[in-house]
């Protein structure tokens, strides 16, 4: 096995070279300038053996073309954890860590400044990551498929392994540690308690010794019926002590395995999956069984806090109302994985009010990078400034400036372990991700997780320079286009506020009429936009749900009064009359078309700046993306034409006549049923 | 069978009143007063009795709201033909004609007068028509389908005829009347010699009976080979005597069943048809033999000049070439039916040369209202300004002034009998012409055959008053895009002289890639264009087919010469190189993607007026016209997008950056294939 597997690797490494030229984004961002080789070994400097500093050198040894290079393991700079600090003269640069894997974040890090025309004889950088644990959650099944992926099937081929190694194994590994992601969990949420069984786990270990030199830990998300269906128990109740055993005996069997094995993802009681509710038992019961049997090895339960059900509450109330009751009482190695908002990965929406919430428990970030709520791969729209927002975000759960990442990443609480996740939106396709610009997100995820401080300016501009080229006329105006995308989709899908008004089950394209007879309401469109004759939006005020209470002074207010609430969230909060007059003077309805409109134009000029681009980039991935541009700019129209013609049955007004009209017909859209499955 | 009929009509005329609300577009421009009843029959001044009189005075009981209306017949008044003359005072308004149906005529010019709201006390007006044969052409079917007809099935039921006579007959009729439509061919030019059996003749009585009074006479397109296959006989030779004799014995039959019948229309030796050419005989000799026995009955010839075979030489210049040698050789009862283009129908062609270069015999021009090559009944394309254009155009024949017009109308050289045909829009839907927009295209066509020196701008402004109201804010803006209108379909689907880079056979959307391997060039896209990597357009210049050489001086030189060639004809008459200097400054290419542009956002500008009249418009009509907005909105942008992307395959040049970009592929464009056939 592990002789094929070198064979393999071998082979891959020594056709990448000429790979370089096929410019099919196979190479991600770690496009390093095209030499035969780097700096000769004599010029590093480095004590010690072990594959992490292996690859560090041989990544100098390929690729960097600058200085001597001193790679400094320093035990002084434990309080770093796996950050670095970089030193450099002329003639030299020293990066030094605590870890291994610190001195190889070092070599990315220097690697990118030369990528981006860095000045690279003054650095004095000194690094520390906001998050220890930072984390991609892959969605895979064991089957192949890849819930709610959009690059194909998953990159991890089960039948093949552990026998035959995928060269992309290690260039995921790869991409990753350059951006310094350490942490994956393999498997969907939703998992198969197949997973767990001995033939799997061979398999993961195969995964976890190619991860392990990149600095990466395994994960997997567990189904929590695990014990009955693979186990043969006759439950899986966690206050059974066969349970709890067999949980213990499974633990230590992976440990044996994975000897670094980082721990479970659980997503218990919610959207049909079992959990500790199903024998009487509390979310907290359910994770404190499996945080106590990884304990002993150091591993974590990151359990999920997203959980409802289809009763009469607000939907968006319910994870606070589930886990608010039971702060304190998890232990210490449970993180609750907490999504950006209150319902699922929305275009916008307000940050979930558990954050700051939850003051004796660990609480992490889990972000969303694929774009299942935002055009699949089909539409650009950079991630960075959504995650910006929830993680800057003031909560005021400890006074003003409690901002989401402070009360995650150790700054407001000291926490035994701080955390940061995402889902991945990475497959089987030779670019990684579908669309190309959709590398960005994971890349921005992971500079994000490493340091929440930078902006997304700054990544866009690193990623384009890395991704494509550093010429200025490439770099602006593509970095303007990216930084307003987010914006753009939240325009022409649900501007102010609007929310969750996708087609149903596979959510690609409108349909804010869903209202599927005798479905679950909360499952529904209409329940989220609640449109009638008088106006549009969810009373979320003390007149309504009252979610508005559940978040901390002054913010419960700011948000529960009309005027005051930000008005890219007033329809998120409040049922606003159609002819409510907004700050700029136009009414509701009018609003709502504009903003539509900008959306569909602000795409249009994608396309424009797009095509302005051909002399800087290749043929090949210029026309992906402009193929790309052309489905979104059509998907735009289709999306404002929908809620348009739709609202308009209620709010009975005109669209303002200096609106381009709309091309469809309600009832044709209506019409319109896609054959998607939730993943390819 | 006179019973049942008179009990339909009745019906149908008790019904009328009630259905005046439905606003369905089954009135046309019949629009009058909604009122119970007009001026008294006793404010009516009227010697004699006659069906058509009968039919002046009904108009007159019902809608006619003004002073006493006196009709006079005067036989001094012959020289007006079927026209008229009226006078009238703040009491009286005479109506005067050498004929029954020229007082017809001035009472529905008086209707539309007072439906314009214009001043009816101080009338001084003499209307005398511009052709003497003011024809629509049916392409219908036996079997109820309509060739390129985009309303519905035929409005002849002729399963059902002689004994049930649909109330549609009698209101189609009168619809004729109001505009001066006094002739029609009942059957497609694709004839089936069926059409010719007994059976059919009586059915054909029947509906000539009900067009009598309304001044309409009833043609028939025949097929040549009638003989052979209805009459048994070897052969339909024009020179052999049995042939000869069988069309005489026919005539007479004809005759003797519909005394005023009007004559035949014959499509021969094109498109498959059979002609006198399968039997070594000339056009002429063909055309004579029906000739001669239609003489004694007062009827006449009406013989297609559009012929073409797939010959290598360029298809526009054939039916000058077959015609040019047999001028003279025709009897006087043949008239030559000459299409407005050289080419067949497209959104603009050149006049067709053949207009003044048959000196010795008679021409009818051939106007197409039925959109073929203009988006079926979805585009809203006024054709006033194609027929004008036409109409309008030099042919230098005679000298300068020498117009279509004036060679056709008697002008320039008298002729026995002067006519003008159109291929008819009309179906049996219930708006007539599937577009309310379409009406006004045969509105205009009867407007123009009555008078071809109104203008496209008068035409619309009537139009739009009698159809939908005379309120200012309505006719402006629906004028102004009627009038663009022509051009605007030109500009997003063939501009500059562009032509035939339409789907195969249907003509529905673009397909100027179209070139069926083994297929006949003549009916493939890139026989029209031959875009190269050189430039685009068909060289008909003294170096290319030299089709230039039939049109008369000045115009050969003019439109032979690129620098003098109208530039909405220069990819008709030149091979332009793709950088060649417009006048405007811009390449070629450039202003080829400009015009496609304009072409777009000006329907969409039309969507936007459309948007605007809804306070003006009943809800009906409204949408019927917006839905239809929209699909000519979405149309324009796929024209677009598949000529500018076909066609830069060969500029190699970028559409200009400011223009809106595509967002089709044209791989995608190139697989459509859509499932339309000539007819509904």
């Amino acid at each position: 096995m592990f002789y094929l597997r070198t064979c393999i690797l071998f082979l891959f490494l020594f056709l990448f070279p000429f790979c370089v030229f096929a410019e099919d984004g196979s190479q991600l961002w770690l496009r390093f300038p095209n030499v035969k080789n780097g700096i000769s070994t004599d010029k590093i400097i480095s004590k010690g053996k072990n594959p992490t500093l292996d690859i560090a050198k041989k990544e100098l040894t390929t690729y960097w073309q600058g200085q001597a290079v001193e790679l400094r393991t320093e035990k002084s700079l434990k309080n770093l954890k796996d950050g670095y600090t970089i030193i450099s003269g002329l003639d030299k640069i020293i990066i030094s860590s605590a870890k291994e894997t610190g001195l190889l974040y070092g070599v990315y890090h220097i690697l990118r400044l030369q990528q981006t025309q860095s000045d690279l004889t003054h650095l004095n950088i000194t690094e520390k990551p906001s998050y220890d644990v930072r984390i991609l959650n892959h969605w895979d099944n064991l089957d192949g498929s890849i819930e709610r992926g959009y690059a194909g099937h998953s990159l991890w081929k089960w039948e093949d392994l552990p026998g035959t190694i995928s060269p992309r194994y290690e260039a995921y590994a790869r991409a990753n540690a350059s951006i310094g992601i350490n942490a994956v969990v393999l498997n969907n949420v939703n998992a198969s308690p197949n997973m767990l069984k001995n033939e799997y786990l061979i398999k993961v270990k195969a995964l976890a010794d190619i991860f392990r030199p990149y600095g990466i830990k395994v994960y997997l998300s567990v189904n929590f019926s695990s014990p009955k269906v693979i186990g043969g128990l006759e439950n899986s109740d966690p206050l059974n002590k066969k349970v709890q055993e067999w949980w213990k005996q499974k633990t230590n069997e992976i440990y044996k395995i994975i000897p670094d094995f980082g721990g479970f993802l659980v997503k218990a009681n919610s959207e049909g999956q079992p959990g500790p509710q199903d024998y009487g038992r509390t979310h907290a019961d359910g994770a404190n069984m499996m945080a106590d049997v990884l304990k002993p090895h150091g591993g974590i339960v990151m359990w999920r806090a997203f959980v409802y059900s289809a009763s009469p509450e607000d939907r968006a109330k319910q994870a606070y109302l589930e886990f608010l009751p039971l702060d304190g009482k998890f232990r210490d190695n449970v993180i609750i994985q907490i999504k950006n908002g209150p319902i699922d990965f929305q275009p916008r929406e307000p940050f979930n009010p558990l954050f700051g919430a939850l003051k004796k428990t660990s609480e992490m970030v889990e972000f969303q990078i694929t774009q299942e709520y935002l055009g699949f791969s089909n539409h650009l729209v950079f991630l960075g400034p959504l995650f910006k927002e929830t993680l800057d975000s003031d909560t005021y759960a400890y006074g003003k400036g409690s901002t989401v990442s402070k009360v995650t990443d150790g700054t407001l609480r000291p926490a035994k372990l701080t955390a940061i996740s995402a889902v991945a939106n990475i497959g089987d396709e030779t670019n990684w991700t579908g669309n190309h610009f959709a590398q960005a997100n994971w890349y921005a995820f992971g500079r994000l997780a490493w340091n929440h401080q930078l902006g997304s300016d700054q990544i866009a501009g690193e990623w384009i320079k890395m991704t494509f080229t550093d010429d200025k006329n490439f770099v602006n105006p593509v970095k303007e286009m990216m930084l307003s995308s987010r914006e753009t989709a939240v325009d022409y899908m649900m501007p102010l506020g609007l929310h969750h008004i996708f087609a149903f089950d596979h959510h690609y394209g409108p349909e804010p009429w869903g209202n599927i007879p005798g479905g679950r309401p909360d499952w529904m469109p209409v329940y989220y936009h609640k449109a009638d004759e008088n106006g549009l939006g969810f009373n979320r005020t003390q007149t309504g749900s009252n979610a508005v209470a559940q978040y901390f002074p002054p913010l419960n207010e700011t948000y529960g009064n009309i005027e005051t609430c930000p008005e890219n969230l007033i329809l998120w909060f409040h049922h606003v009359p159609w002819k409510y007059t907004m700050k700029d003077g136009k009414s509701l309805w009018d609003e709502l078309c504009y903003t539509y409109d900008k959306g569909v134009k602000n795409v249009r000029e994608y396309q424009k700046t797009w095509d302005r681009m051909e002399p800087y980039v290749d043929a090949e991935r210029f026309h992906h993306v402009q193929s790309r541009l052309k489905i979104q700019s059509k998907d735009a129209v289709w999306w404002k034409d929908a809620c348009l013609l739709y609202f308009q049955t209620y709010s009975k007004m005109p669209i303002p006549y200096d609106i381009e009209r709309p091309v469809h017909e309600l009832e044709d859209l209506k019409k319109i049923k896609l054959d998607m499955k939730h993943h390819n």
